[in-house]
C-alpha cells in the first residue's frame, strides 16, 4: 500500500452558465486584457490516498468523482496522477 | 495573433485552513474511503485568449494570476498551456 496524490479537475460543461467565469472574464477585460475571449471556472481537488498502485488510485478517484465530487449533469471531470508521496505506508 | 487556451490552478497554500477540503475529506471517509488522508480544494480556471505565441500567452496568464486570480498571501498558482484553439485569428 502506497500513498498517492491525485489531482481532479471538475469544470462546468460547455454551454452551461458559469457566472463565476463571466465575472472573471469581465474583470480581466476591465483590467485591460481585451484579448481574453472566454473564462470558465471549475474546481481543482487534490486527494492524498492509500492505494495498491497508481492504477488503483486513479480508479478510486474516478469513482469518487462520480459519487461525490462532480455533478454528472452539469460538470465534466478529469483525473490525473500527481505522484507517489514520500513517507507512505505509515 | 493566435488564440490559446490556458489552464490555471489556484490552490490554498500548505498549512492554511481549507474548510471545503475538510468537508470533502470527511464525506469521502464517511462514504467508506478510509484510505483518504487529505483533501485540498482550489480553483481550475480556463482562459481563452489571443497572444502572439505560447510563451506570451503563458506570461499574460501569470500576470493575471498575480493581479486578480490568486491571493498572493494564501494561495499558490500554476499555469499550463492547454493548446491553440482552432478558428483563431477571427
Amino acid at each position: 500500500m502506497s500513498q498517492y496524490r491525485i489531482e481532479v479537475r471538475v469544470k462546468p460543461r460547455p454551454g452551461l452558465l458559469d457566472p463565476q467565469g463571466k465575472a472573471i472574464h469581465h474583470s480581466l477585460n476591465s483590467l485591460g486584457w481585451e484579448g481574453v475571449h472566454d473564462v470558465r471556472v471549475g474546481k481543482a481537488i487534490y486527494i492524498d490516498l492509500d492505494a495498491a498502485d497508481e492504477a488503483a488510485a486513479l480508479e478510486a478517484a474516478g469513482v469518487m468523482c462520480r459519487k461525490l465530487l462532480a455533478n454528472p449533469v452539469t460538470e465534466d471531470f478529469e483525473v490525473t496522477m500527481v505522484g507517489a508521496l514520500e513517507g507512505a505506508g505509515s
